[in-house]
């Protein structure tokens, strides 16, 4: 099968396992996550991966129970073992419940990380997931390097998290699936227009693959080379800072060009304090000023206070 | 006039001309550029520009003789002068034909500059324009700074070509000439789909202009943003070519990390040689590799020969 092959050099040429390593798949019963089970079934004899699935069911469906019983079916027929966990605040559907239920999965999957001693844990996104993320931060306005955060892996508590679907089409899962005659569970809350990504993959998504039929190689390299580039800014940024600043003070700027300090800025913030790309162009324009102190208003209720040779947080 | 006053405040923030500039606009009769000289109009007794307009008669279109008519009808109305020039090559519409038309099309507004010593040259592209262009450099396929090439400003030959528009949406500007009772031509080949751009506009625009409305702001900031990355990376990147690289080797990247390596290939082959993602990949998995020489073939016929501690193109 074709699919299988494709995913196995995927896996060679990642080199994103040893053998006989014990892993951990947040699955769903849905398509993407059966898919991404029988990828790893299939090169069950290659790497003796000792496969477990994670399984949440947020009781925010009628077929909850249906779903349930798929899943446990499922886990029993190919002999994995199954952690399952019930979301208990899920009674309500509230605007924020996206997050909090995946807030609640994550926190679920880390604690049975480190109770059971994974080293990897696996999500099924795929190259549509990444086109959705890309095409939802683009049009809702994000920075260069925040337009993908579906990065192939990334730490996740002592372990990592890997995301071996990004080469794929949600279309070629499908198609794999149909091949094998294997059923999955149909989510319809991934019909509903309630969502914005929904909205995104019923309305750009068919767009995009009819317009750049490669379209999964083109997400896939511009996703790989903005995290490059993350990663190459904040070692450059690192680099600069140490040298240059102290704490909490940004006189270094002093002494480079607009664009230069823009990016240094940029980096100086980011994960230090909520700062929209407005108040950044205001520090921006006052640090070129003359007259000191001058002050910024930050979103978080923070007031950047900005010395002739510092800068302060308040 | 609300959109006249902001256009204003944006010429002063952005501190665009000097009094008394000689400017050339680049002119087609349609509502986008009909809306600039309006504007520059509005300024005009705070400027004093002296507004000259350009403009090439396609000859693609049967109307082509009705526009001609209403460009110079307006350029005598508001006693502006015209500089018209007929593209001869225009007869037969091949598939390059866009490309063409364009490279004239400018090949003609430099002449115009450098015979008539304009300081600036002015071209209506607003944020329904910029908006088109991001998403289909996305959709094709770019790197995160190529994903605009719409730049509010850029050197143009000895002058220098400025989009005052970028913070305007279309509709903003179709308002504005409605309200003024303002008649301009419509380009009826704005809306054939035979065009990337025109499928975008027509199918995309829609999507994001409801799901974010205000996209003018966001589609402006990422386009600046990426614009100081741009200049951010290349500097930092000669400055790294000057310390550590000699003449077309790539020597000095050895002991940088894969994401730095990548990076510094990326600007060292910017404006030297047409390398892709592909080949850009490649050549950084032979760098890392231990047997030399080794060679990458591109696009256009070059190789690049890697040695152990150098890389020769042939």
């Amino acid at each position: 099968m074709k699919i299988e092959k494709k995913f196995f050099q995927h896996l060679r040429k990642g080199s994103f396992f040893k053998e006989h390593e014990k892993i951990l798949v947040a699955f769903s019963g849905g398509g993407d996550s059966v898919s991404l089970v029988q990828l790893l079934l299939s090169v069950q004899n290659v790497y003796h991966l000792d496969i477990h699935l994670a399984y949440v069911n947020h009781d925010l469906r009628k077929t909850s129970l249906e779903e349930e019983r798929f899943v446990r079916q499922f886990a029993s027929q190919y002999n994995l073992p199954l952690h399952v966990k019930k979301w208990q605040e899920g009674k309500k559907l509230t605007s924020g419940i996206e997050v909090s239920a995946r807030n609640f999965r994550y926190d679920f999957f880390a604690e049975l990380l480190k109770r059971e001693h994974f080293t990897k844990l696996l999500t099924a996104h795929h190259a549509d997931d990444l086109t959705e993320t890309i095409v939802m931060k683009l049009i809702r306005g994000s920075h260069f390097f925040r337009l993908s955060s579906l990065s192939e892996r990334r730490k996740f508590q002592h372990s990592e998290l890997i995301r071996l679907l990004l080469p794929f089409s949600k279309s070629e899962l499908e198609e794999y699936l149909q091949e094998k005659n294997q059923h999955f569970i149909f989510d319809e809350s991934n019909e509903s227009s309630k969502y914005f990504r929904n909205r995104v993959r019923n309305e750009v998504l068919p767009f995009i693959k009819k317009e750049n039929p490669a379209y999964v190689q083109a997400m896939n390299n511009f996703s790989k080379t903005n995290e490059y580039l993350r990663q190459f800014l904040q070692k450059t940024a690192q680099g600069f800072f140490k040298e240059n600043l102290k704490k909490n003070t940004l006189s270094g700027l002093k002494f480079l060009s607009r664009e230069e300090r823009f990016i240094y800025l940029m980096m100086f913030f980011e994960n230090r304090l909520e700062i929209n790309k407005h108040q950044l162009e205001e520090t921006l324009n006052l640090l070129e000023g003359k007259q000191f102190p001058k002050e910024v208003q930050l979103t978080n209720g923070n007031i950047l206070q900005i010395h002739a040779d510092n800068v302060t947080i308040l």
